[in-house]
């Protein structure tokens, strides 16, 4: 196990903290060890909580009326993940999240979250810019499907989860671009060939 | 016309400035005028800067390769708009903007909005919350295209911009809500014979 510090410098990476800071910090996040299958949150609970990603993987996904699945993210190292409409509106979650390969997270409570913000405001900024970049790649992901072809998107996918293939099931990653498994066969027979 | 102190109180209605801030404020911001059917942003150019609408209406509109424009938002008074990937990102406009009923506007560049973090840090935190709502209000959109009907949504539309239906054109709200004109008309005709 990393000393904290190690911990405090991979989730925040360009700040400069001082020691104090650090400590300050090191009490806000708490440590997640997690199995491939476990439900971190399901729709209808409270969701006090944001995840960082120290390792492994994890999905969010939403069940529609008719029980069908859909992926809405993937979340690999050095992603967060969370509901964030209901972490940030106090609503209750109508997201589930799974973990898909072993992982460990650092989770963060809202409480503290804005304890830290108060403290340290360039923690804040942190993630006022983060906030920017998140809602500007789902806001292209919306686009991206309104434009661009299944196969476009599944080579955007690569380019943006590299390495997560061999690590999560087929119909994951076609729940997420929006196809049948089978589809998502022909686009990958597609690509090796051509 | 108002007077500035007027407006930066109107753009940040929850925070106490004082008079040296909004001194400083009135000079970030610029008024811009603008009459119906004029196009504020076109897809390709660079995005210096995010709008404050004050009043009137605008909408911000995307156009896939087939041609057919997807209207992505409103925005009516005390919304704020742009380009946001081209804005925080710094890549070309990918959306169109156009105001759908004369509106006046202020916006403020990044250049300028970035200053004013560093030395109003209350602006930061301000754009930092509107930020997790707009996140949580734009995923909440994609989810309700997944879960719910046509006629549901119409009925959040309706909540989520009250007035807006007598100005703006029932295609315009058939294209943000992913339905034909048709579908729009029959869906009105059911709310009201219920």
């Amino acid at each position: 196990m990393h000393s904290s510090d190690v911990i405090i410098n991979s989730i925040f990476k360009d700040i400069a903290f001082t020691k104090p800071e650090v400590s300050f910090m090191e009490n806000t996040f708490e440590r997640v060890i997690l199995t491939k299958g476990e439900i971190v949150l399901k729709a209808g609970e409270r969701v006090t909580d944001q995840y960082y990603v120290y390792d492994g993987c994890l999905r969010t996904f939403f069940i529609d009326k008719a029980g069908k699945e859909h992926t809405i993210q993937f979340a690999i190292q050095d992603w967060w993940i969370s509901d964030y409409i209901a972490f940030f509106t106090g609503e209750k979650a109508v997201l589930n999240i799974e973990c898909i390969q072993n992982a460990i997270l650092y989770k963060i409570s809202k409480k503290n979250i804005e304890k830290t913000y108060d403290r340290i405001p360039k923690v804040e900024r942190f993630f006022r810019k983060k906030m920017e970049k998140s809602f500007a790649s789902f806001q292209k992901r919306i686009l991206a499907n309104l434009a661009q072809s299944a196969k476009e998107r599944y080579v955007n996918f690569i380019s943006t989860y590299p390495n997560i293939e061999q690590h999560i099931k087929n119909y994951h990653i076609a729940s997420y671009l929006g196809i049948t498994t089978e589809s998502l066969s022909r686009i990958r027979k597609e690509l090796t060939t051509s």
